[in-house]
């Protein structure tokens, strides 16, 4: 079975938007064993939308629409799909009821123009939406089964989950796993040939790799005819790739670094509190990105400006005054100064400048001081230079504060 | 002129990555009026990148390819492209030397397998690439010029900007200008009942609206012969369609709200600090996004633990045991702690339950306490209940709580 993905909006063709329905679409299906053969990507305009049915429903089994289905002019996608199946449009009594029931319990007269949304092609299936007002559409083009939700991700998904989920076959013949080995701190070609060995495109399983903001990624995906083989073949080729990369790896499939540094610390009954100057908030946002991080995250200071770095964290004023707030000094006084205010056993702390001015020939844009104070341990730092803009450069310096601490925690320090 | 964006990588179709860099290239070539007429994306695989390349270059004039440039041998673009152009690849000697000495220039020796990023189709052109060490190619497919850059997004970036921007023509005949417009506060049926006049899709400048992320926006297009007349046109939707929306505007184009927000307090000499729970840092991080945000964004704190929130913010102890720590009083208490010890003009808290557990029938998951305190007026507090998965909980609130200062310095509070 072969699915394609079909956005359409003229906000993804413009860049106004990025689309991530077709990604996650994506990411369920191969779950499934479903390999996507296409994403496309089309504007409002039906007479490109109808095209674009007609050319997925040719290369696919099972079509997966986003978008085009909400209440105004510029929603063409009900009016493209009848024009590929080549029918008219009907009312949908019982949809229109169910719209008005919705704007109704959420306090609101439906208006008059929401109507058009109960319309679909004459010979499809209305889709029930528990997340928002749009039904979503099943019809048949060509050999092809085509479902359509809305462009708003939380109702796509849960629309997803609703009615893609359930109608697909369960998996017969090949039986196809896959898994995503993460690494921090090597680049591509330093991991891509650590792992030489297992990387070659003809061998079942498969192993490449991918860069995404600073993680490199390792990607298995095996194919066999029973699922034991399949599994025991999967793991073997992980247990190989773990061993090639050691310490690299901090995680398996969607398991963020902040998520595994976490896991670890949970683990050994840590806790962990920040001082953040150039990252503002970033690692405390990213160790709080899954609920349960109260266990091991107490909090932390954004200590922006000079005058909250003495106050708070008490970077004596000289000090700041002599060095600058992006130095060594600074960066162990922040750490040590957040530690004991929070009494963690762990403190990290960020001071650089993220860019794109403030630079100078000593201290260029991208200069970042990352320290780690430890209850047992002396207070560290480190100074790093990142390549990139502002985000990346922010980004770049939370991740490595993380990779930091997950080595200490590992005991992996060189 | 119409363009195509053709994107390669099996993490893409796998749904293991989000493609950013078709949106971002779609807003570059719509500044300079080259509309795309699709985003193309397929795996790694030879016969099926072959075929995509033949199928855009079909439809488009112009065709930006990304990805599968790497040294692995997953990397198929080089062979694919010279397959659809029906010619062999040959080595560029100057690319390879090129190669081995961005190596060098970092410290480190060539592996052999880079030495691949050097082929390339017979009768194609290698294109600099200043950012990385897989140079791009410029070949021509049928009608079509293709542009093919590696897809780590900083790299392709600087390509573009090097190789494709310098290529585009001048505007002639038709000027093409768009604008966005950024809202906060209502639902998009609200926003386009509001703008109802504007919103004909026959109309020119079109006028339609888009959800992300909470932000609902309006985008006008406008397409006349001359440049003064796209130009007055333009502006003339633009202001019609402010007049309708009032104070739900908060910026135009690609301005965030956080940003917006920065604006108000610079011209008006004010400073803000934070005091977060549930969004760790995440309001911190936001105001910080763009440089020189030290002018009005003094720092704050990340009171994850109960205890943080009273050692560090004053929150009484009897408080937080009484009312909980998702409260009216203890939300107001972190705002004026926050305010008083930064001594700044302006203190937003934000404590609720981001979920997906430690819900319960008076306190739902979503369920978020949101005040701001004002060195000039009392500190009010507001609650909300926030639909959607943590991520979304987190993000609104963050929104909610800078939309709040927003409405007060621009004083059009209900």
């Amino acid at each position: 079975m072969q699915a394609a993905i079909l956005s359409i909006g003229d906000e993804l063709v413009l860049g106004q938007t990025v689309d991530t329905n077709a990604a996650w679409l994506s990411a369920r299906l191969a779950e499934r064993g479903v390999m996507t053969r296409c994403h496309l990507t089309v504007a409002d305009h039906v007479e490109l939308v109808t095209e674009a049915f007609v050319r997925v429903s040719r290369d696919a089994d099972l079509v997966i629409v986003t978008g085009g289905l909400g209440p105004t002019d510029d929603d063409v996608t009900r009016e493209a799909l009848a024009a590929a199946m080549g029918v008219e449009q009907e009312l949908n009594e019982e949809a229109l009821t169910h719209i008005r029931q919705m704007f109704e319990s959420r306090g609101r007269m439906m208006a008059e123009r929401n109507a058009v949304q109960a319309m679909r092609p004459i010979g499809s299936e209305t889709l029930h939406n528990p997340a928002g007002t749009a039904p979503g559409i099943r019809a048949t083009l060509g050999d092809a089964v085509v479902f359509v939700f809305p462009g708003v991700p939380h109702e796509m998904r849960t629309m997803y989950d609703l009615h893609v989920s359930p109608a697909l076959p369960e998996q017969t013949g090949r039986v196809i796993l896959s898994a995503k080995i993460n690494t921090f701190g090597a680049g591509e070609s330093t991991v891509a040939e650590l792992i030489a060995d297992q990387t070659h495109r003809s061998a079942n399983p498969i192993v490449g790799t991918t860069v995404a903001d600073g993680i490199v990624s390792v990607r298995v995906r095996s194919e066999f005819a029973t699922v034991d083989e399949t599994r025991s073949q999967l793991d073997a080729t992980i247990a190989a790739v773990e061993a090639a990369l050691g310490p690299l790896v901090f995680s398996r499939d969607d398991e963020s670094l902040a998520l595994s540094v976490g896991r670890l610390l949970r683990e050994r009954g840590k806790t962990l509190a920040t001082a953040e100057s150039c990252t503002a908030g970033l690692v405390g946002k990213m160790m709080t990105d899954e609920a349960g991080s109260s266990d091991y995250y107490v909090g932390g200071w954004v200590v922006y400006s000079n005058a909250l770095k003495h106050s708070q964290l008490g970077v004596p004023s000289d000090v700041l005054e002599q060095h600058g707030a992006v130095s060594e000094p600074v960066a162990l006084a922040l750490a040590e100064g957040a530690r004991e205010r929070a009494d963690a056993d762990f403190a990290l702390a960020i001071t650089g400048i993220a860019g794109p001015g403030g630079g100078s020939d000593e201290k260029p844009v991208g200069t970042v001081w990352i320290a780690l104070a430890d209850r047992g341990a002396p207070t560290i730092a480190t100074r790093h230079v990142f390549i990139g803009d502002r985000d990346m450069v922010r980004d770049r310096s939370a991740k490595t504060a993380l990779n930091k601490l997950r080595v200490r925690l590992i005991g992996a320090e060189s």
